[in-house]
């Protein structure tokens, strides 16, 4: 395997993301949809995980917030000349989704690998989808490109602050939840983690909770980079993974510094653990849970972070091709 | 296929369920279980039903609420004795599910061809598991013997007061939520039936809503009771149906008399149609719905009962073996 594309920095951005921006993407998001259910999932040890069902957002995962937090803040002119995404395929279907229903257009570069049914529901959303080879193109490049030549805004996955922010309204509803039904805040929020958007989302939005981002084996860039003070890539040679989701070459500095500023320490979670914990959020939660989307819940179910009465497991996204889920749960 | 033993009446009951008592089991869940969200559904016309998620409660189903209401206003004497059910599944987990929280001991009557997963939950939740032959043996009669025997209390599956109310806390639920989200009361209900339970108790929470009873085909004996004005039964051969969860024989004089005086007309179901909603359901909520908890998206998607825009569709549960569900997926 060739070293994928090396990330490029998004457009220079004049500020950084703020818990205000939090506060404002939450209300907006209490505005626009129902909350999505933090739901008691007794683990084989008898205790209890809470478990944030971001799968059940309307196109499946919580990258509808960040999407929708930035397009409803580009001005009228920005707004006309339409926005570019780069996305394997949640964060392309949020950015569909929000630009729909905002009326404005969007064109989004995606894996000509990635799962079908985001290629598909993009394209149903309106959106113009264009692919590229994972490994021998730089989507980046592309994207650039195309914002160059159209003057429009791109809207990064993950290193953008109103992106974050949009991310980190779950943490808001984390903890007004988790107040409702556990009767205090969240000590501890275990998240998935590609880029580090949402993971630094919560932490601006929880900022006394342990936030635990994890990662993929071999795609553990971020619990590196934390580790080591300094932002390091994945690698030459990063092994394959079921998380298409959580394929993030490197984190952007914009989320590094909100992550390590918290203090976070990730984990690392294998394919079997991952398929594991899929198996466990659909015979004990009847959830349709994506690989990258189970692998906070992988992390718990493994053994390798624990949980107290107020710790809470984001589920990140459910968009899995239909074969890929039946193998899964064919291990029942 | 001889015909199914038929139902006998529960021990007599001194009262009728009423929205009084809906409301208390409302206040009852309220304090013990985050809400079900009611998510928004496009269908492929574009109109939204608002899907009631109940397969999201812990254990799978609404049953879950019916037992709790009834289980909480024993007394200490007869919560000491233990209580009886009588179930293909949902309802055994959800007395199970109310027993082990409450510290009642609970003895569940169940059809030896129930899915497996429905038998592994009851009993991994410390009840007392006693099966018999669906088409050679009176599940109620064996109920009743065990009463007898022990002086204890039966939670009937739908023939109860407590049962009904505690069923139609759902419908306070849906009312609050479709008021929050689609600016005013539901207009119509349409939920999946086998005896009635869930039916009647809508009907009493929302008295100014239309609400639509969806059974199997063959198993329509609701329909055909409201149609004709009297309770009849589903007959001597009613037909394989993969909605192990809706096959009750007939329902009660107590939910009748509700489901008539509220104007009720029932519709029925395929199995094919109810297997195109499992799927509908997987791909755009990822959620897990089980074939009888799929039925009334299945009238509307055959469309055979129609949405406006504060429609709201129960999804009753979601407790199905993972080799049925796979194969319901491979049909995508």
């Amino acid at each position: 395997m060739t070293n994928p594309s090396p990330e490029i920095a998004p457009a220079p951005s004049v500020r950084l993301p703020t818990r205000e921006g939090v506060l404002r993407a939450a209300a907006k998001m209490n505005a626009l949809l129902p909350h999505t259910p933090l739901l008691p999932l007794e683990l084989p040890d008898g205790n209890i995980a809470w478990c944030k069902a971001e799968c059940l957002q309307p196109m499946g995962a919580f990258k509808i917030r960040g999407a929708w937090h930035r397009l409803t803040e580009l001005t009228e002119e920005e707004r006309a000349r339409g926005v570019v995404a780069v996305s394997s395929g949640n964060h392309a279907q949020g950015v569909a989704w929000a630009a729909r229903r905002l009326g404005i257009s969007a064109t989004i570069v995606m894996p000509s690998d990635a799962p079908q049914i985001k290629l598909s529901e993009t394209r149903r959303m309106g959106a113009e989808v264009m692919l590229y080879g994972r490994l021998t193109e730089s989507r980046d490049a592309i994207a650039a490109e195309i914002c160059a030549e159209r003057n429009c805004v791109l809207v990064h996955a993950y290193g953008d602050p109103w992106v974050i922010e949009g991310q980190g309204s779950t943490g808001i509803e984390i903890a007004s939840q988790m107040e409702c039904f556990a009767g205090g805040a969240p000590t501890r929020i275990i998240t998935p983690a590609g880029g580090g958007g949402l993971a630094s989302g919560l932490a601006l939005a929880c900022p006394d909770a342990e936030i635990v981002p994890v990662e993929p084996d071999g795609w553990d860039d971020i619990s590196r980079s934390l580790a080591g003070g300094s932002i390091v890539d994945v690698g030459a040679n990063p092994p394959p993974t079921s998380c298409d989701a959580l394929q993030a070459i490197a984190t952007f500095p914009i989320n590094f510094a909100v992550m390590a500023s918290h203090g976070m320490k990730g984990v690392a979670v294998t394919d079997a653990e991952v398929r594991a914990a899929q198996a466990y959020a659909f015979s004990k939660l009847h959830l349709v849970v994506e690989p990258g989307g189970a692998a906070a819940l992988a992390a718990v179910l493994a053994g390798k972070v624990s949980v107290d009465g107020r710790t809470a497991v984001v589920l990140s996204g459910g968009n899995v091709d239909p074969a890929a889920f039946a193998s899964v749960i064919a291990d029942i």
